[in-house]
């Protein structure tokens, strides 16, 4: 018998550029995106992803590419592929398709990642309001562990994971994404419950022939101009998975994702090192280029049988997944509160949106007296392991949200001391992250209290 | 030298109602509220309380207790305890309180405790438009384990912790407090991005003499009568700590609070055997009378030094604290996932709230396949120690929240098989949970798709 | 229905001497010692001990109790309680036992232990050729945390156990004890592999009617007489389970058992707020007085179902059990290593024993680096939740084994550092472990490159 | 600045034989072996190595390879390399090397491995005496898992770790080696505490020519034959390093290890995907070809510094090392006990080798009657992350040992059950792993109790 070695049925190159990548990539959610690769169920096959921004960011001394960055091309995914059983038949809508990950990492040879918030202009993050420049930071990565050389005294090991893994949609469940999405775009400013501390814009983002990319679909061909105005932006998850960025999902790890499509059509991107619970700095994992070793396998009536639909239709529902066996293992961590009061002391009602934008700022604050500036510890608290919880949902009119950071992963002890000697002024770690500056005329928010 | 047995500074009974406590108990948030026992830095002590409704839920058979509770009086603490350091100084304004939790338990002689949720005239809870109604589980504890006759199946070491620990709030905070929140109250449905997926009303608590108890200012004295008007409720999480509901605030954990009065004044209750993280059914926990046993110490000028206020006053801060050594251990985790589209397939905008609301309904929806009625599952989610996350928090339009369980809580393994037989009907895990009858006009949440 | 209060079936009473408490105490194992209490199938109760020396050892400063301890009566232990099924049935010689530990602690009122090592002549310990004097640390509790005031520097929480747990022998059994027992103690010198690094003596510890207490059976009727003569010490691990000093068997443990007389007559005792793997000091653990909340099953027949005899006979069986799902939670782990060469340089052949001396060394002196005295170091180990390996047992000649020791105990990183800066001296760590005399003539193990 | 690609020092290519690689490899510990490659403090480098055997072994489906295995020619190891500081000084001795493993893991295009038993007449295991047979089980990689069809029914993630990490041994120390292994191999029977349910034969394994590789000093010169005849075998653990079989030397792990020679020259090799404590069955791991990506610090006369010698020289150290942080994490173990008994009934003294070969044995018993054979669970047992604990060592007479096994790493439940059904007859196992026969005349250790 031969050794289990993967079979590679999606390969990379990172020196070419996302449109020249052979099996071609896309961009898109569409349930015409042709597959490109085919793999049995129980085979044990790899696939290879470019970095979500198809190398766009530059391991270089300036945040300009992210200052300039395009957002309508992303993400940039490896597939479709059809999965089909031990017989050759194919999933059909209504099975369950379980994929789990045998193996994942960075991509021998490109072992390097990136950490970055958006100009406000152009994408921002959770704190733009806050942080409207656009800054990076690089990532090296030593086996497990990574280091930056703009968040000095910091090192730690990742839990590395696919940001996206997801089916195609079917043309009714397309249908549904790209009514409510456009409803919230336009109507969201007036009818909506919008989170009012939330700064991004636009709402949502609609399907756009611009920088649309379909796989197989030549661009410029009619059938690549119908379906690229209907096809899905990648950026939110949604009921095929997709975009959830949860950063559990790593080695070992199972998801059940429903089948909406013939062959389930599979697709997979946006590899993160790291990432803390959030991405609150929006490009906020260590972003990289890497590999996937996958097993899946079909359950045949699984969504009926597994997933409760929760909404109008039977397409309403939701992946569930596994975690696995080894992620990294921390004891001791310090842990940040925010309830849901904003910056100018409004009460906001159990929002706990509101409140984790709270516990990020306040732990954004703690830390920075450690020697390092507000924007550090934003990039460093987006893509390190930290949790975010809901911890109370129901106490009106607070939600309670709780932000929990390993202590290990800095080389100083930063928990609050007890000492009668205060602590006096830290050294500043140097290099900062490298950083752009805002050309907008958006109000910053400013924290009331600075400086008292 | 003596061996280390707490010193017993506040004593309960918990034969004897709340009123006839001694020394006695408070349930509301007053600078002015005296304290009843005094302790130095360093010190080992003791102190128990009566479970957050003071006895008012029974072990019986009947969820007529909860139905009809009284929540005016809700939560009954005890304290105030005046911190002094070891040369009697008291702790000062501006100083940090560092409260260890060196043990708790339930009080020998009463271990039992119980989760609910209220009806959705009187208290609701997160899914009150799903489950209306009010129900109750009891629980006993045999050592660290917990189980329910009316939630046959599982058995789980508790995460036992106190869902309050606070301080006194200064004058001016507590002004704070009133104000903001008066304005949710009475604008709030007008003028804030409200969630419109909750139900709980009214929007916040305001002060009330009703129900109100503080401690040794006498009911009926013109002080009580001043300080009634002024008190805050203690639902809600707040700059003092408070109802914070963080389950991981265990035996070892360490808490670091903001000092506003002299001597910071520090109260404690609402003692949780167990809890998921958000408490989703609102009398959420397992709720239970218990003890702690804690040592505190004094941080001078620690709120300067660690706190960063986030609003328009110095005032405006939250406690921190790190996690204890003793957790129960858990390594398998089935999770859930919601993003934020509501139970009508409408689209909201990076609203943690609704995703985690969604996030919720899907795992009850699967358990319930398991032979467990909804409301069961409600309970137990509630209840068991469950982690609660926002996963994605910036990728519009979709906040993505997950629900992790652990698996090995139940005695049957719940996993989603890959078995090409269908799993059929499943045993009925009888009795349900003890239930009333929901007499309001307000309309049901349906799940449009249930029965498809 | 009642809250589930363990009933307490055996109380103690700390102030008075062993042979005066109610229910009487037994210290040896006997097939006819009688239960002083019987317990159902599935009844939730609570049985209290004595620290194993009975009281012996008083918290004050001086090793004087130590070095003059009279072992004739050691282990003091709680029962034979009698264990029927839910019929009233009893348990029957080649049925399972299950000993659930739902909960245990110090007894209310004594929280305090202590770690020693015997004098050379009388006891001694797994070092007793390189620590020959008796020593003393005493621990206080506060909840899950112990510290000593004689090895300062260090708190950490308990990974709280009984070291014994067992059933009582058959007459069979206790007779294939005896004999091969009185063999080792005979001829061991003359014939067996003894291993020649340890210094222990006797080689094992026979009946005796000197100490002798068998609970309800009167010290001096013919049948004490009779009993004494026959009647197992209570030192060793036997086929019973017994003194088997696993620290593991913590809360939520379980044990199985094998059944050997009617009513399986289990015994407990020999408390240890914490312990190390090996228990190397011998008084080793943390000694305490203390509780045990257990919970009893039956498994008819299942000694046959479950254990296989390894031995001439169907009684030579072990114990099994499953480890609980809370322990103190350690991430960072410095780790020491041995192999079987001993401290003259001499090869002994795959001798787990002789490696573990060796690491136990290794890391005392290492950590003595760090202001401690060895014999401070030697005791800590002893006692603190570190863990002894068989790393490798057939690499011909040398065993390997490791001990591995959790970091964060200490209030120091003792961690080697790549610094280029020496480290210098360091501050000693005082007081030192309270200590005697060494007044006998036996050679002490020097370690030969003391000094070079 | 270029990603942290690691820098390859050592290729291997696993379709060539041994002595066809090149940079060459060696089997022997002697100063004078010349190092291969180099690299700086600080550097960031990968090693590849061939499996222990050199690819002797194959993935066929028979043990024949094992039962006539040529052991003069193991360890094949990479290196040496010699280590430099920052500024091209090498390491001294009486330095540290610290060595971190950032990464680790199989040959990609050679995902397999295997574990195996020898033939008692060469080579044997810990176990040989009651399995004399060679077996063999092939294993298969699936990313972070490993399943045998040999073994079906158990899959688990790995603690993939080098058998083997070492420095060369000055002069005087490989003199020091040579003396005492051969004292015990000479003299062993007569004077020393052999352990005599051990069985392996030779007692040690002396320098000998035969199979002898030194790396770049060519066969047949009057070098090699020189050194061939003091080189070390490389079987046993020793001051040096080497193979010591520890499991938990995973990624993120580092080795503190004592340097007796200019350059320290590192040697590493005897890759294994999984192995459990002990190594039980001596070619017990799931031993494959494999890489490492390590740094390496170097601490100026940290031997001194942080590592006592135990001995006659200060020579007599052993490396210590630091735990990684991310292993598998399992939460529910099943533990089987051993006391210092042998199979006869005979008691030993104190002696924990005996004491857990009693546990494997009752492991192997118990876990057999889930369908399984017993040389199943033989190399189950020695290749599975279980833990092998030395839990009682002063107990006189008995040691105490633990095995604890990970439950998860089965399909079905082994844990006993308290149900009153009998467990019947359970589902073979099938295939069994792959045997030969035992043509030899030793005899067998039978347990006296089979059958009964």
């Amino acid at each position: 018998m031969a050794p289990s070695t993967p079979r590679l049925v999606i390969p990379v190159d990172v020196k070419k550029q996302p449109w020249e990548q052979n099996p071609p990539l896309h961009n898109r959610w569409h349930p015409e995106i042709p597959p490109v690769a085919e793999v049995k169920a129980g085979e044990f096959f790899r696939t290879e992803m470019v970095d979500w921004t198809g190398g766009s960011v530059r391991d270089d001394e300036s945040a300009m590419d992210i200052k300039t960055i395009d957002l309508s091309c992303v993400h940039h995914l490896s597939g479709p592929i059809r999965v089909v059983d031990e017989d050759g038949v194919p999933a059909k809508a209504g099975d369950l398709l379980v994929v789990e990950i045998c193996n994942l990492g960075p991509l021998p040879g490109d072992e390097w990642g990136y950490t970055a918030t958006f100009d406000r202009e152009n994408g921002g993050g959770f704190l733009t309001d806050h942080f409207p420049c656009a800054t990076k930071a690089i990532w090296y990565f030593e086996g497990i562990f990574a280091y930056s050389p703009h968040i000095p005294g910091v090192r730690f090991p990742g839990l590395t994971h696919p940001g996206i893994v997801g089916t195609a949609p079917s043309m009714e469940l397309l249908e549904i994404w790209n009514e409510r999405e456009r409803d919230v775009e336009e109507n969201g400013h007036k009818t909506l419950p919008l989170c009012k501390v939330l700064h991004s814009r636009p709402l949502a983002n609609l399907p756009s022939s611009t920088g649309c990319m379909l796989g197989k679909i030549k661009e410029g061909t009619p059938e690549w101009e119908k379906m690229a105005e209907e096809a899905a932006r990648t950026i939110p998850g949604r009921e095929n998975g997709g975009n959830c960025d949860i950063k559990n999902l790593s080695r070992g790890a199972k998801v059940y994702l429903p089948v909406f499509v013939e062959g389930a059509n599979l697709s997979t991107g946006d590899m993160h090192f790291s990432q803390g619970d959030g991405e609150v700095s929006f490009c906020g994992a260590i972003e990289m280029s890497g590999f996937l070793e996958l097993k899946c396998d079909i359950i045949r009536g699984g969504m009926k049988e597994y997933l409760t639909p929760m909404g109008p239709t039977p397409l309403h529902v939701n992946p569930i997944f596994e975690i696995g066996p080894v992620e990294p293992r921390f004891s001791e961590w310090l842990v940040f509160e925010g309830i849901s009061v904003d910056e100018s002391g409004k009460q906001h009602y159990l929002d706990a949106t509101v409140a984790y934008k709270r516990a990020v700022l306040n732990a954004i604050d703690y830390i920075s007296k450690f020697g390092y500036s507000k924007e550090q510890v934003y990039l460093l608290l987006s893509c390190c392991p930290c949790e975010g919880r809901i911890s109370g949902i129901v106490d009106s009119p607070n939600a309670v949200a709780t932000l929990a950071i390993p202590i290990a992963i800095f080389d100083q002890d930063i928990r609050p001391k007890s000492s009668k000697v205060p602590m006096g002024p830290r050294i500043v770690r140097t290099p900062d992250v490298l950083k752009c500056s805002y050309d907008g005329n958006l109000p910053i928010t400013k924290n009331l209290s600075a400086g008292k």
